[in-house]
């Protein structure tokens, strides 16, 4: 398969958090690769990074960053392929909102793909939606994934309707 | 090529904000369908469209809706298709606050790619983004696509460099 | 009497905040039934509950969520019994104004009375006082409740006036 | 039938957004009584109102008022009506924001049925669900509503599909 | 001089911001009595704290309250004299802003005197100014405090030029 | 009587604004002068002005500003007379947040009575409950003002009541 | 004297607000150059800019963007030169939060000196405060200027104490 | 070289955070002094301090301040030399807002280059890279400061790269 999933952050400082994206592409049996890229501290690289993705194979881009975040919408300039934009509630942010906005108010003509705060688990399920449009396997894997979802909010509803919501508390 | 982009909003005064996705995929010459669908006044409408898009041949969804804008995130629910939301600041929205929570803030599990406040257009050049990752003409086309967006700057650039920016005002 | 209040939640984890609702109604001998519903990741569930909701007895239906919060909404849609919304500062809200939001700015026709952020308790008792519109016997009890509120309110400041701020503060 | 819904507002400046709840109520042909008690000018007919409220036969109070919003919080303090609150963007509001977070942000013990911003029209529905609930006529005559707002989502949805967005845009 | 200020909050838990106003009248030689008197389970004991506040020989009201806070607008509309208002962060408060803006944002005819989010000390100063712009002791005592404020900056300031900065952070 | 209000603004921009609170003390029969005092563009005159305030005459200063507003701060910090601020929506503002923010949010030892955005009838109100405090006949006045406030609304009342809401709207 | 200021913007949208910057540097005396430069139509554009700012001998640039505002934060990455930023209210802007926060909450490393929203006149003064750091001719300008602005807030106060306020609103 | 840079801040509990400005100037070899000067404690020595700030050589000032933060704005206004300013969320602030608004939201004619929340280390580099506009050795070490920025993004890089973001986490 190869890898077709991009995940890069601003810092490792993002790591704990987007390490969630990595997790569920492997459950789903993605190909990524993740790494740091700085818009501020490594626009060179950062510029290299996006220009050569759809060469590399890449079909997606996961980005992530806190406070005033250029990342996504940076690498989203410099490539057609879809990026994905994690706002991270980062030290320097307030509240998450900077990280937000930065990313998500995108000007006309260069979109970014915006998940919700700290939702970097949810952008790599969208990445893998993105794939699976195209490809049968992905969607049938994130099909089971869903009934999973589904299955587990059925079981703890079974348990408190038998049991009582002062059992489920742990009263 | 076929319909590959499902367009929907929340009610009929959505569409002068949703009718510029339309637009650019035309533009792009990717085939969609769009209509109207309301998470709030028919649920059960809705489920249908979710529920048979992938089968109907469907490779994204746009959904666009406004205040406590439930469309998106709940048509996320019923498919695995990537869906892509437009928050609309509607007469009934609080400055466009409501609807990009509403859209952006989904759960762990649901992701929905959420675009600009009534960032429709971009909508639909993230939705030509997605095929473009598996389909090189439209790939091309998004670079020509970005091509013009960047000449234009730069005629822009040269005219106000020449001409004065007291001229390019009109003064 | 029955049960006449349906609890309902998005996740498990809803649930200390949810018990609270469950607590006061049973103070005040309510009859009333507590599970979870995910408007996400059950939505068939969700329609069948608030489809035979009327059907099985309840005359109140009070549902918490947090982040892009639409069950409560959602349901609202598939009744017409009315709908109690608790917005819930779930770990993945942003504090809070992301389910209130999504709750409170339901668009017009499909009503949502909201209650504040985390506020089960009052959503038990805003469910009593509509039972109470027509049954006597609640409306007594609501009237006593209130007592023991004005009661506790005078019996502190008899406390704080006569011994002293400072004794109140254990100071 | 007689009046069962009493609505209130704080100034006669909300009369053209509270009177949305008068016209829905008639339209469900749902008795009520209408005028002006505001919390801060006239404080002792507020009292009166509230605490005989019940003796004259309501079952539920609306109650709309913009800024610094005091009158629903009040009015449920002195009643165990339920008491259902509209958020004013009156002239001396804040967005919206001082309405919303006066009228939703009640203290445990005294909920309020808080609506969308400039909600009125929810707030008659909500009023009248409430009465629905042990009034089987009303119920049907809500349910009637809500197939009239499918069926006028689905002949809105069948125009565009047949027509084309273009036409219904006037374009 | 007897009792000039009185000082109110919403709940007992108003008390440990509270008591900072009592603090700083005692500092400053100023007679005051604190209670509670709550708006929402207290309004009749509310009205009457208001209405016989003058007779009793106030000057001035400090009210405290948290979320929902109604109690020093109701207070104002209720008397004459000047009533100070303080936001509480309590618990049910969103980050603060429900209570500053329920507070501060007062309708045209009964203004309310907001001071900072849990500004209580600053209610008591403020008071004192009130009763110091008629009682030239007050004021002298009010230049004096002024004066200990300003010395107290001069001297940390002496010490970090002296020092260094790395010793006044004890590094 | 002369001269017991000062009211200042930070630019001529704010006197249609600012002119609510001369005309209310008129309308009171209180003495005030009315001028401009810039904190940033005219600093020394608003030092002269608020340290020369207390020997003039003046029992209550009422500030106006918007944007970063720091003349009400500013005045405070220079006298000991209550100081009220006027929060203003002006051009250059944030929807007021920034006026409301850079007045109310003081620190311990410096507060500023701050009435709503734009209040600036309230502020001439809240001045005279200061003078009213020790002044019987301003107390009566104000008495009176709020009478007619509670008469006004109740001929309101009555008219809707009586005629109707639609005749009342004009309809 | 040679240009000394870059003025940058990312759309021609902006050319009217950022026309202050231009103008208020040619009243002081200041050579400067303008152009259009965006951040995410432009990429490479904006990298030679920056990369080549000091060697053309620009001791300043001034850069204003709207929405997800990235271009003075990437030209900060670019340059060691102190980069001005100024958020502006465009059409896709959210009342201006977006803009602010986006060039505003910068990472620790790369600053950009952000001045109000919509401020780019504020901008050119403070360019030239940086240049009259070290140039006494233009720090003597600065200082006319501010006695200019001084002066007219004075003439102001004269006309309004002397012929009454109620002339100077024209009234 | 001698004092540069003056670094002022409104009270000492504001020195943890405005420390880090003091750092990086002596990382960077920038002559700089340090004291407390606060508007509202001490406004006659802020005055004098901004008065004297360019006789006594001083080229930048950076002033830090929470809550209602007037000394950034208020020096701006005593003197034409460049003045950043540091938003602190001090304990008096509301979630940093306060701060960042009374700051950044100067009137035209009086600009404070205004830094993120806490940004007190953004501020010493932007009062370097201010100097090394005009000062080829200091624009030297900026230039090896961002390169050494750059270089530990690289090396975390190819850290994650190698070894894996497992490894990274320590997992």
């Amino acid at each position: 398969m190869g890898v077709q999933v991009g995940i890069i952050m601003g810092s490792k400082s993002d790591l704990p958090i987007m390490a969630e994206a990595a997790k569920v592409l492997e459950e789903l049996g993605i190909g990524y690769e993740l790494t740091v890229v700085s818009a501020h501290r490594t626009p060179l690289r950062m510029l290299e990074y996006a220009e050569t993705a759809r060469k590399r194979g890449l079909k997606v881009i996961i980005a992530g960053a806190g406070g005033a975040a250029h990342l996504p919408g940076m690498v989203a300039s410099l490539t057609s392929l879809p990026v994905i934009g994690v706002p991270i509630k980062s030290s320097n942010s307030i509240d998450g909102w900077d990280s937000i906005l930065s990313i998500l108010q995108m000007p006309g003509g260069i979109p970014v793909a915006t998940v919700a705060l700290n939702g970097s688990k949810n952008a790599g399920i969208l990445a893998a939606s993105i794939l699976g449009a195209f490809d049968g396997a992905i969607a049938e894997k994130l099909d089971t994934y869903k009934k999973q979802l589904r299955e587990t909010v059925e079981d703890t509803a079974r348990e408190i309707e038998t049991k009582g919501w002062r059992n489920a508390l742990g009263e």
